[in-house]
């Protein structure tokens, strides 16, 4: 939950009338997402949100994030819709900082995640990466392998403190990671954060993604990578193949993918744990005293990272 | 902003089908309320609050909070309305905690105030004390004027690691308190915590009047002075006589108040200074770290109280 910019009155008034979506009536901040600040603004015409961009989110990728979130709602992909004002603008500044209005989506993020909600994730998932291949913006991925070891330099020293032998184990699996990292495999714009908390149900069918702040070109069989990390362990940190194949399987009947990306799964599977590892424990290092983010544990992606380690190849995630 | 209780979907859908309001269509944290977790709930049939009762809530007081809410909303007063499930209640479990779906008010608390908003609260207070003379439920103020020695007591060694001298200050403040502190004024239902984050405004107009969660049987005038502390003074700790002069002026519009009450004023103002000085000076030496809670600065109502020492009679504060 973001550190919340206030707004004043007369600010959030002019803000709004840039757009023709009439008078605010309600405006309360929400309790969810971690970079940015989401409010829920209520006006004569419906329900939105407004986000300021806080400081973790560079101004100059966001005509990227909310081109890409335009492109895709005319798609037909179930995400926020950019409002754009009268001057035809989605992006303007709010309280001295960057901000837009998106359209609001039901849904509710699933607290448990079913075998049922993976399906419908990796068919979802595999719609938005066919989505996006005809968008003609691109983002690097700035959390890529070679961003990796720069982030564990940082934060080595603290290692130790949160698990014995942590950086060693980490020191061993960046070694191995940047041996054996593919050169290429299929790319285009993925979400790069899918999470359960970005992705809204309702009666069991996905009725949102949301969030697109991580969002570049990569790897689609990355996004795979993570959202088997995200969705288809236990909270016990077991994994459950079942999750996996459906995961997979939904996927793969809207987006058949080769069989060098499904034989790069394991090795992904572990970049993508290292790459979560090594940003929350960067975090749980550098956590300051009365922020309103509560850093989340880094332990969760090293169990994760570890039963990808052992994995005998990628029949383990439950396809043939 | 509260410590969020994790709702689990399938306790979520439970709970809303006890009530007439149609299924859940979106449910997100709220971050807005120190006590309480509160949500927005939408539903196919409107927009909801779902407030979920944390530990700083005492259960048994619950039946006052909503009954008062049922009774005030009744006779007009824009609050929010307790939802009755089909059994005819309005309190029940969620999650292990008590839990109630109010109306959702429109409106958007005023980041500054200014004294038209004095005026339009003044008259909405009133209104609300009138209100309340014939609701049948009784609860104590458990922050009357005895209850501040043993707060007191609890934070005292802190005290001058956050002020030099405050501890002092406090100790003399408190005997005088004690010693002045009238008898008997006219009493009813008092709100006891309007802070502008507790009430909305919508083109000047006051909307909504939320979180009664402190409301108990007290001095009428007593929250007028917390009203004078929460609304008279500038950012810079400067007391504005026309935004008092509005308030006090619009208060007695609708209910006049009696020469003894106008003369304890400056009284009352002293000691609902030192009620919010002291509970903020708790907080803040007992702040957690991680607490997604940011405690509030104590020495803003040092100042106030010190406003309040210096005044010589109740025409500081705007009438004659």
């Amino acid at each position: 939950m973001a550190v919340y910019t206030e707004v004043s009155d007369d600010d959030l008034e002019r803000f709004v009338a840039e757009y023709d979506i009439g008078k605010v009536t309600a405006f309360k901040g929400i309790a969810e997402g971690v970079e940015n600040s989401n409010y829920l603004l209520q006006t004569e015409s419906g329900t939105y949100i407004l986000t300021i961009y806080e400081k973790r989110v560079k101004p100059e990728d966001l005509p990227f994030f909310l081109g890409l979130m335009d492109h895709l709602a005319a798609a037909g992909i179930p995400c926020p819709t950019p409002i754009h004002g009268r001057d035809g603008d989605a992006l303007r500044m709010l309280s001295d900082k960057p901000a837009a209005i998106v359209s609001f989506l039901d849904g509710v993020w699933p607290k448990g995640r079913s075998p049922r909600h993976c399906a419908e994730l990796g068919e979802a998932v595999a719609r938005m990466h066919v989505a996006g291949v005809d968008f003609s913006m691109r983002r690097e991925n700035d959390l890529r392998v070679d961003a990796w070891r720069p982030l564990f330099e940082s934060c080595r020293a603290g290692a130790d403190d949160v698990v014995p032998g942590l950086e060693a184990d980490i020191a061993a699996e960046l070694d191995h990671l940047e041996r054996s990292w593919p050169k290429a495999l299929p790319e285009g714009v993925i979400h790069a954060d899918l999470f359960p908390d970005n992705v809204f149900f309702l009666g069991g069918r996905l009725t949102g993604i949301i969030d697109f702040y991580f969002a570049c070109n990569d790897w689609f069989a990355y996004e795979i990578a993570i959202c088997l990390n995200a969705w288809c362990f236990e909270p016990d940190h077991q994994f459950n193949i079942t999750k996996a194949k459906n995961l997979l399987s939904a996927y793969r009947r809207v987006r058949p993918f080769s069989e060098t990306e499904f034989s790069a799964l394991p090795l992904l599977a572990r970049g993508a744990a290292m790459r979560f590892l090594l940003t929350r424990l960067y975090d749980w290092l550098n956590r300051v005293d009365g922020a309103l983010v509560r850093p989340k544990d880094p332990v969760e992606y090293l169990t994760k990272l570890k039963f990808h380690q052992g994995v005998s190849g990628p029949s383990a995630y439950g396809l043939d």
